[in-house]
């Protein structure tokens, strides 16, 4: 952890500025807090109102407070905000949390005393945390600098990084009747100066932690970002709930990769990179949170589902499915005990439905059993209230079954009011239980996600795989070509006799498309002639291209004609890239074409790519898959395709100027892969 | 409701066979559970253990039990039932409930004993739910045959139709802490005789009914649930889990549709010719389900949302996007009321951000204010647990509020432990609440969809609105012809000479296809030659397209070649269809050629179509909505794709002989759509 954020985890004292004797403020819930929470630094209030609040001195002002002090945490109006961040300096703080609002959530005037707020804070060497946030909570230490509701939420292993404080709020009082704690809690608000990259890095060396779930509307360093959030999955998993999704067009989209992209691409993109889990919903969030947090790793994708009632077991095996898992083929010796043990009708594949007069005891061998078997990689327990025996003692016998085991098993619980005391215990025991089916599988999805991420071979790429000449770029032609992509010979004929004799050099057969910056979708306007033939057809051509373009596109400034040659068979794709403002060059690869859009098979990654990157965004798409050759399409050189791709990522990455740029198409040859057309914007 | 299903519902009198007296028997449980129900009618014992059992005798056997006994409730061992069927038989009673397992679930035996109670059902006209069921609950009238724990559940709207007995008990156990009750809880169990499509429309009849819930596995008459359906849901709201998704390939593929239609596809469409909506999960079913039971329906899509956090509403805002519903632009008189209310840092655009100081009074004032905007048709209101004010406090300003509104408006209530007794006001006001905004998003969005159900016109088609002429339709061809969908000349020839001679008749260019029983993918084979031109290339071409046939398929058998005039221009697309053994002939449309099945561009219907059916499933796809033009792609004769869609619907209606079939590609042009090429299977 940066030095500079010790303090607001380990402070040696805690200085309340604003803290208040009445308790409808919040400068009175934030010394309650502090003063229950066990916190055994120093604790001290500085208020307008003299006197003693919940035992200590209030005092006047900021330089009356005796050492220890390192962390201040300011429950005082905006406006008031720089003066005490100026006493804090004057009395050696380094670190403060601003938990007022007023700031720019608040509009101008607010995001001016924040920008002043953040320039004193330089001036000093002060770290500062939010404002508008929620400050924060460490269950282990423990601290409290929040005002929510008290108690604080129960220990746990889950760190909480979050953007909305009300979210916060909402949480922690969500999690009371939910099972789980949390290992620390921390509202990074309007990030002024701390970061919620430098939080989750900070939140994921605490020794508690065992996995940190962020809530997030932005971030404020794509780069930086990325590269914190890539370390701590390294070692911890990380999942995200990322809102705020705007729809595709905040930028103008003057190539399809551009129109695609939208701003989710990027975050996706950018989680996919870091090795992000990134939930769908609130929800989500913490059911996966939950499982990462107590369970084992899966070695692999196949679950065996037990069960003693068949709906259930079909909802279960439909969700497993649906998560890209398989349900688990039990092998022969794991049948013959399930089939020994249970009666005639019970099913001992997989889901295992022992029946509804299944035995504490019978839940219990079945559970050692599926677990014991090799074929199996993770069990999914599914519990409804069982009509004969209550689920407290069902509890009880696969409790350690399960802690014995080094494979992961969820409970789907079902019920609420029978199970209760059932869904304690798990609890108790940190197996994580979900009231329905759907859910325990998406925790075991989450899970195998996770394995697999920490399975992959990651090459640090440090540095770009080839080298690129030094020489002048003036094209874009020129810039793929140094980068070692493969280009059709292009050249510009402004009449019809130089398209002529263009073509005599070129020879035949050729292409011939209108060159004009104005004209964005060639063939939309009747500006693509292919697999022209002869001197008679070029010159034609020429004509042709020239009158169709004027006819559609009257304003627009016409060069004349590119001829290239006309290049048979293949198979076409798309390659694309686009500037994010936050993660820098977003590459796109997939279904070229004047149907790209409509047809969306298109995947993004961030740039620059490795060579299993490359592959793996090819994969994504059916253009890509397709480069294997299907049915009468032939197979063309995916390498070739993927060497362009990776290229292309280094280019977009060493050329911050390039807003937007597209090859469209690059055609996939039996050998090699070449760029047919390309198009830079905006 | 047919009248041999009353004594479900109506029962004057209930004798539960096999009620014991000891607690451990699931025949005591049946028997507390009648008892204590509040059941008016008369209740009998008829048991093994003469005595007493809840104040009233228990029987040696039915004979003894004197009137009112219509309903028999059977919890007796399965090798028993057929006995007592008889039994009932005797003693005049024409309705009984089999909760005993041990019947077709448990193996061949029991799978006997199953069809010998039918046949006695039968024989003596007594009506059978069951067996392995839960028996049924309904709290009005009320009576509780089942032997789930008590309580029963509360009072509710919502009648719960299951074919899980399990699922019934874990929804009926889990409902307890949820805030919602049920009007009937109906377990169907194996459906030897009484089906799920007879007890949704019994359910959907009675009067406290407002929505049906389903649990479904599977239907045990295709046509007559989507009619059942159909008619239920042209008065009440049904929502379906169907689980049980096997996936594509059950039925041999011959032919893309069938690759793509899996068995689940033909379930979506028989939902969405009944109007039913499908939940994804068990939390959706009835997350869908309280809303639909409380809430008025909304006018239209535009949304409100009222937070007093910025965090919760944006996930607010991003799920109504994913559902298809948009954010509603306030007008100008209701952003000028919360402007003068709210604090100048709020914002008054949608979500509406009234901050962390809202007070009741301001979460009542706003709410009321979007209510009365014109252009707002629901509202989705955020209470985190407030800072400064109770949840409870909140709940009471605003539950007036929404009583009083005709638009629908439901809560995402957040937090858990802080907000409890506002959850209990809520729900006693029947105003939905959901603890994250998404699932009160994806509430809304059912209710949105639900309006639109019912909006939506849809003429009955009683008949076949076009002539199909008496003749004989040897090959597929004639029958498309007989339909009216127009087919391209097709010849065969059987030798060189002789294709040259058709290829005279015809006329050129014209194109040629092997003709062989054998080879389904034509293209794949070799086996198509396209814009043919002059007779020396009919020649060469036979020889051609025989050899590569030979080489690719050696054992096929060839018949010869097929001439057909080639036809220029157009737009292909696939029209299939498959039979399903449940719902009859599924229709297919989409992108076809020979990436159909990868490009999953395709949508499917029940037949028969009607012209409105016909251009729904049109739009569903990318190769639909282009017939209207795209780009440089000019507009088809999309009219002539949907007349052929129709006419192909009623064919393969009224054929039931046929399995599958393929028009690939039905060539949509200018004017008309042709057939180029018709493929039956299997």
């Amino acid at each position: 952890m940066d030095s500079s954020l010790l303090p607001f985890f380990r402070p040696n004292g805690i200085v309340i500025i604003g803290a208040s004797t009445s308790p409808q403020k919040l400068g009175y819930g934030v010394a309650r807090n502090l003063t229950q929470s066990g916190y055994t630094g120093a604790i001290h209030f500085v208020g307008q109102s003299p006197g003693e609040l919940f035992g200590r001195p209030v005092h006047k002002v900021l330089a009356q407070v005796p050492d220890p002090a390192d962390l201040a945490v300011l429950v005082i109006p905006a406006k008031a905000t720089p003066a005490a961040i100026q006493d804090c300096a004057a009395r050696g703080i380094r670190a403060a949390i601003i938990l007022s609002s007023g700031f720019r959530e608040a509009g101008a005037d607010g995001a001016a005393l924040e920008q002043q707020c953040a320039a004193l804070a330089r001036l000093h060497g002060i770290r500062l945390l939010g404002p508008n946030c929620v400050g924060i909570i460490d269950t282990h230490l423990p601290f409290d600098t929040s005002f929510l509701q008290p108690p604080m939420p129960p220990q746990g292993g889950i760190a909480f990084v979050s953007q909305s404080g009300a979210f916060c709020a909402a949480i922690v009082d969500w999690s009371r009747r939910q099972g789980f704690g949390f290992s620390q809690i921390i509202s990074v608000g309007n990030q002024v100066d701390v970061s919620e990259a430098e939080m989750l890095s900070a939140a994921a060396e605490d020794e508690f932690t065992q996995v940190v779930a962020m809530y997030m509307e932005g971030v404020s360093d794509g780069a930086r970002f990325v590269r914190a959030a890539g370390t701590v999955t390294e070692r911890k998993p990380v999942v995200a709930l990322k809102v705020g999704r705007s729809p595709a067009g905040e930028k103008a989209a003057s190539s399809h990769t551009a129109a695609l992209a939208g701003s989710d691409a990027a975050f996706d993109a950018a989680f996919a990179k870091s090795g992000i889990l990134r939930a769908a919903t609130a929800e989500e969030l913490f059911d996966w949170a939950r499982a990462l947090e107590n369970c084992p790793a899966p070695a692999g994708r196949r679950v065996a589902v037990l069960t003693d009632a068949g709906g259930p077991g079909v909802i279960a095996a439909d969700a497993l499915t649906a998560q890209g898992l398989q349900l688990a083929t039990l092998g022969r010796a794991a049948r013959a005990l399930l089939a020994a043990r249970l009666p005639p009708a019970a099913s001992v594949l997989n889901p295992v439905d022992m029946l509804a007069s299944a035995s504490p005891e019978d839940y219990a061998f079945c559970l050692s059993t599926l677990l014991t078997d090799r074929g199996v990689d993770s069990v999914l327990v599914i519990l409804p209230p069982p009509p004969m025996h209550s689920a407290e003692s069902v509890a009880a016998a696969i409790i350690p079954v399960v802690r014995a085991s080094a494979k992961p098993v969820v409970i789907a619980l079902l019920g609420s009011h029978l199970t209760a005391s059932a869904f304690e215990s798990f609890a108790g025991a940190r197996i994580p239980t979900y009231p329905f089916p759907e859910r325990a599988a998406s925790a075991l999805g989450a899970l195998f996600r996770r394995a697999q991420y920490v399975g992959a071979q990651r090459p640090q790429i440090a540095a770009r795989p080839f080298e690129v000449p030094f020489r002048r770029m003036t094209s874009s032609i020129d810039l793929l070509a140094a980068y070692g992509i493969q280009t059709a010979d292009l050249r510009l004929a402004t009449s019809a006799e130089q398209a002529a004799s263009i073509a005599g050099e070129i020879g035949f057969p050729l292409a011939m498309k209108i060159a004009s910056p104005n004209i964005v979708h060639k063939s939309d306007a009747g500006g693509v002639l292919l697999n022209v033939r002869d001197v008679e057809s070029v010159l034609n051509g020429y004509t042709q291209l020239m009158d169709s373009a004027r006819a559609s596109l009257p304003q627009a400034d016409l060069l004349g004609v590119h001829l290239q040659p006309y290049i048979f068979g293949g198979q076409e794709v798309i390659v694309g890239a686009v500037r994010d403002p936050q993660f820098g060059a977003l590459v796109m690869f997939g279904s070229g074409g004047i149907e790209a859009e409509a047809l969306n098979d298109v995947a993004f990654a961030l740039a620059p790519l490795g060579s299993d990157e490359a592959d793996d965004l090819i994969r994504r798409t059916w253009a890509g898959r397709r480069l294997d050759g299907f049915r009468n399409i032939p197979p063309v050189d995916r390498a070739a395709a993927r060497d362009a791709l990776v290229r292309f990522s280094w280019m977009v990455h060493e050329h911050p100027e390039i807003d937007q740029i597209e090859i469209n198409p690059l055609r996939v040859l039996t050998t090699g892969a070449v760029a047919l057309d390309v198009r830079r914007g905006p």
